[in-house]
């Protein structure tokens, strides 16, 4: 029987031996964190190899990941679907061992990881999910939901402010099954931490609330069981257990250095590596013992199956409550799950309200239907409106609601949303104004990236908001929602444009939607049955004329309805003017070609876009013969109606740029 | 005489007329906080109402912004020119009184604050500004730079996550002159803050190294007082009051709760609460006597006399450093400053090397000639290549350096570099991979909305950094920087146009800059004189045919030497290409339309452009008949040239979309 030090190895002879033919990586961590991680794999982590995705496994989630190598090691070692070809081909294209863990990539991976901090944020987010999950679900004598989340973190994570919006809000929260271990290694790139970083970590977690085990050596398996047993055993508090550990240990001559950090080893301290550790094998080769070592596949699907058992227990005795969670662990929505009926209600009402208002009649709508949203505000419920009429803040106390009051903790929340997410059985949506997303828009990608679905709730979507000027005012956002991959942006001109938009991001199961939302009233707009069911795709004709159009108006939001009243008056003045509605342009994009060319056809008919956010963006759909009446600069303080006035969303402008356009073009 | 309470109700007053006359705006902060700032600027600041911008003036940063009136009362009573007009004018268009208080508008508002927990940044950055040019002209005898820097914070403040990055780097700084006073009223937007926030901030101040009062009833002017008085005599912390208050003071009805945070009272309530104070005067009405006990103009005035004539014996004593401490105060630069020769030497070099080691060279030229750039990176100096040769870090010790270790926490960087430009004396830069741009975004975005001059060192631009793989990979990135008002961003393709990009930093003294640099190396581009002259432009001919063009290539960065390679290709098959280096879209657009017209003529030449970035924002360049060889989705972990290869930024794939794009237009 291998010793647990030689188990360990393993990891950091792998990692060394990977990051070196790679010839990039990073060796210091994988080795730091080794012995933490047996100990933690090999006595506590509930987990199936065979089926990374049964759903009461642990969850463990390593923050630090950059030190991906460490975690694609023990999945490795403890027998995923990844094999040691899998590991030589490290940070390769199209690898299942990317060069951060990427969910998605390689089976056990839990989230994607790398930009500082988030990691932590999803963890705290993985364990919100259990324990409001097992609230919802669980029932005395029957635990079907109990599981734990772990969580391994860095200086960087620690330094990065998300750690303190996260942990801030774990401790508020009580949540007693997480439990992170900080690798307190003094080191980061810039080196000795001691000259940027000299918080007393400890301190700083007692302040919120959290159970801390310090001064655990991180080289010593029995402290670090010892450790692991204290934090298992506070069920009321979140722990943090803070390991000392050498970065790069086993590297005779790098250890303990920023050398290690993040590049190969070279051959010739691998070489020593090998001889310090008393490791004797090829480079790549784990001995058979070793593998028996760490061998979790049999533990493992014995754990699944006494669980199958359980959940059989659990449907014979509460069949409906077991149905509904399988069906919320597999992420289906309802079948019952009557989303046009959204559109319809909103068509009938007609209603010519603040587009955050006609959301909340969504969510109001949608929420008693969809028991797997699980929703919340950065501290703006009253403005965002998204508390709505059967939200339920959970607490300390009272684990079984669907909200969550992130406080001002923008970025927490949406890192949070993606742990959420990433855990399985919700439909997370947070809030914030559009201008904060900037706050969070790092999580915004990384749902994007993760295929994760979130809805963003974004409000106060221009100098629509008014008074609080130009700091609260977006202009550069939306193009910067707009050009994420695989985020899905929305700009609802009205009502039923809102209702259609909340459909599509319930529907958009493997990605996130952003809705940008309006503070002020906007105009209910008639459409036809055909107009109505365009409006999914993204763009549609909300106006034609009878004669072909000689200039087609584009807009979003709020300013559809300038473009409607434009068009009025330029067709009083005998113009043929068409109106484009565009709330959402990926949607429209994403159109066949014969869709998009009968909405904007590719003929000369000149066009112009209208939307009070940045201009550069509308070249897209105006090229460079069209106009663009857009904002150019930020904005200012003053009441909305004199906003839109002074920076020219007003018909007499609107008519005015098309009369010249129409002019240049005809004398071009 | 009045009494202190007397005085503090003049701001209770007045904001919550102002408020209510706007009929929008926080009355709660300004009421909540009046008796700490009436005994804080009565007692405490040194200022002089006459001349806001007295260099060794007190700075004070209301960082809950949104108590914009707090700051307004404060500046009118005490003699600023801030009428009862522009009081009555709260929140209107151009008034002097935006919703939030904005650097420029106001004399007296030391900056821009709203976005919660940067204002706290901000004046971390203020009270290293002050400390280093302390250090670096202070002499035996001489404290010619001598002042200390007092902010107001609330709970958003402290829940934000840069509150955690600022306020760690200002404890293990020991910024002995920066008093904080926390405003803890247990009130936010959402409700009382129990809920979501049960922080014991004190122990997390103190976690921090910071010096903590605590307790302190935020109504006693005794309290307060004793409080000041602790704060400034612990030399060596930071200071953290924490004030206990009652939002909305004085209100009888809405006092202590959400209600009275963020709208107007109501004329109903502010009668009532008129009564509560005893303030018997009509609205927006200050009797004499009042204005009296508030004026500060006199012993503004006296204590800057006595500085000019403590500044004239230094002056005696130490002429060259007197001269030199006036230049860097009014912002100048050095008559001495040759950036032309970054150029040249860039030139004569030829190098093709990375663009970020080409802007290391440029730091560690300009360095001895500017000893105001102010230096620093998010730990990452190894890769940004920031620490130039002179570099020198300040430390809680070493006060005189030119360069912080920032750590992990790139929004504070980018907060604390506002604090610096907005202290003055400095020209900050500071850096992190582009990607992690998006932690500190809306700091960048409030640079450029105070017209503050700072550089960002945004390196690792594009997929071409590689392994790291996506999460590390900008896309979007760039768009969303060029679509940032008033920043200028640079992407230059080789040594040279990062001299030039570097140059033009430097030289814009009103604005921020981003220079987007790469990992790997970049191929040196031969030019003559005229383009050489014509980089500064933004974008110019780096290539051209003796035929007029059939296409034009458009490129920036590493893809102008792909741009060049295709040409060469094209011309081989008998193609006329010009080829367009687009460093800087905002330079290139604020050119004269004649010479951008000369560039890029208006006829129907076919453009395509070539970017490792997102495609949408390319469109504004070739138009809706153009190609854009750009990304359309998340990059991958694999070495860079598997990358740029896989993602179709290849000579072959250049040649190909052009032959293509030739087709369609003789076909069209």
């Amino acid at each position: 029987m291998p010793s647990r030090f030689e188990l360990a190895n393993a990891i950091r002879a792998l990692s060394m031996d990977a990051v070196q033919k790679a010839k990039s990586g990073h060796p210091g961590a994988p080795m730091g964190m080794a012995d933490i991680a047996e100990v933690l794999w090999n006595d506590y982590l509930k987990h199936n190899p065979a089926n990374p995705h049964w759903a009461d496994r642990d969850r463990f989630v390593l923050s630090n990941g950059h030190g991906s190598m460490l975690l694609y090691s023990l999945l490795h070692l403890t027998g995923y679907e990844l094999t040691l070809e899998d590991l030589q081909n490290f940070r390769q294209l199209h690898s299942k061992t990317p060069g951060h863990p990427e969910l998605g990539y390689t089976p056990g991976v839990e989230t994607t990881t790398g930009p500082l901090g988030q990691g932590l944020a999803n963890a705290v987010g993985m364990a919100i999910a259990e324990r409001t999950l097992a609230a919802q679900f669980n029932q005395p004598g029957h635990d079907i939901i109990d599981h734990h989340t772990y969580v391994f973190l860095g200086d960087g994570c620690l330094m990065e402010g998300i750690s303190h919006e996260a942990c801030s809000l774990a401790g508020t929260q009580g949540l007693g099954k997480l439990t992170a271990f900080y690798d307190d290694n003094g080191i980061s790139i810039d080196g000795e931490v001691e000259g940027w970083f000299t918080d007393d970590t400890a301190k700083r977690f007692e302040a919120y609330g959290w159970h801390v085990v310090p001064n655990v050596d991180g080289h010593n398996p029995e402290e670090i069981r010892a450790a692991i047993e204290l934090a298992r055993n506070h069920g009321e508090r979140p722990s943090l257990i803070i390991c000392k550990t050498v970065i790069g240990f086993g590297a005779p001559n790098k250890q303990g250095t920023e050398e290690c950090h993040g590049s190969p080893l070279g051959e010739h301290e691998i070489e020593a590596a090998r001889e310090q550790l008393g490791w004797k094998h090829a480079p790549f080769h784990v001995p058979e013992e070793i593998y028996k070592g760490w061998d979790a596949t049999a533990r493992g699907q014995q754990a699944e199956q006494d669980w199958n058992e359980r959940l059989e227990r659990y449907e014979q005795a509460h069949p409906e409550l077991a149905k509904e969670l399988k069906r919320r662990l597999k992420g289906d929505l309802p079948t019952t799950l009557n989303s046009e009926k959204l559109i319809e209600d909103a068509q009938e009402r007609g209603e010519s309200i603040a587009s955050r208002k006609a959301s909340l009649a969504c969510l109001n709508a949608l929420g008693p239907q969809l028991p797997e949203l699980f929703g919340g505000s950065a501290d703006l419920a009253p403005s965002n409106l998204t508390f709505w009429k059967d939200a339920r803040a959970i607490n300390r106390d009272h684990h079984g609601g669907n909200y969550l009051h992130y406080g001002v903790r923008e970025f927490a929340m949406g890192a949070i949303m993606n742990g959420i997410g990433a855990h399985g059985g919700f439909i997370p949506y947070g809030a914030t104004f559009l201008t904060f997303m900037e706050y969070m828009h790092n999580a915004v990608r990384l749902a994007a990236l993760m295929n994760q679905q979130a809805i963003y709730v974004f409000t106060h979507d221009s100098i629509g908001l008014g008074e609080d000027g130009p700091t609260h005012q977006p202009i550069e956002q939306m193009g910067a929602l707009r050009s994420t991959p695989n985020l899905s942006t929305w700009r609802p001109a009205d009502a039923v444009e809102t209702a259609v938009a909340w459909r599509s991001a319930i529907k958009r199961r493997g990605a996130p939607t952003a809705l940008v939302l309006s503070r002020q009233n906007l105009p209910h707009q008639q459409r036809d049955q055909q107009q109505l069911a365009e409006i999914r795709r993204g763009g549609y004709v909300l106006k034609d004329s009878d004669d072909p159009a000689e200039v087609i108006l584009i807009a979003t939001g709020s300013e559809v309805g300038l473009a409607m009243e434009a068009a009025g008056a330029l067709e009083a003045k005998g113009k043929a003017v068409r109106v484009v509605s565009l709330p959402s342009t990926d949607t429209f994009d994403a159109q066949p070609a014969s869709y998009r060319e009968s909405v904007l056809p590719p003929s000369n008919t000149p066009r112009v876009a209208i939307e009070a956010s940045h201009y550069a963006y509308w070249y897209k759909y105006v090229g460079l013969n069209g106009r663009i009446i857009a904002m150019h600069s930020f904005g200012e303080s003053a009441p909305a109606a004199d906003l839109f006035k002074y920076y020219g969303f007003t018909v007499e402008n609107v008519v005015e740029q098309v009369e010249q356009l129409l002019e240049e073009t005809a004398t071009a």
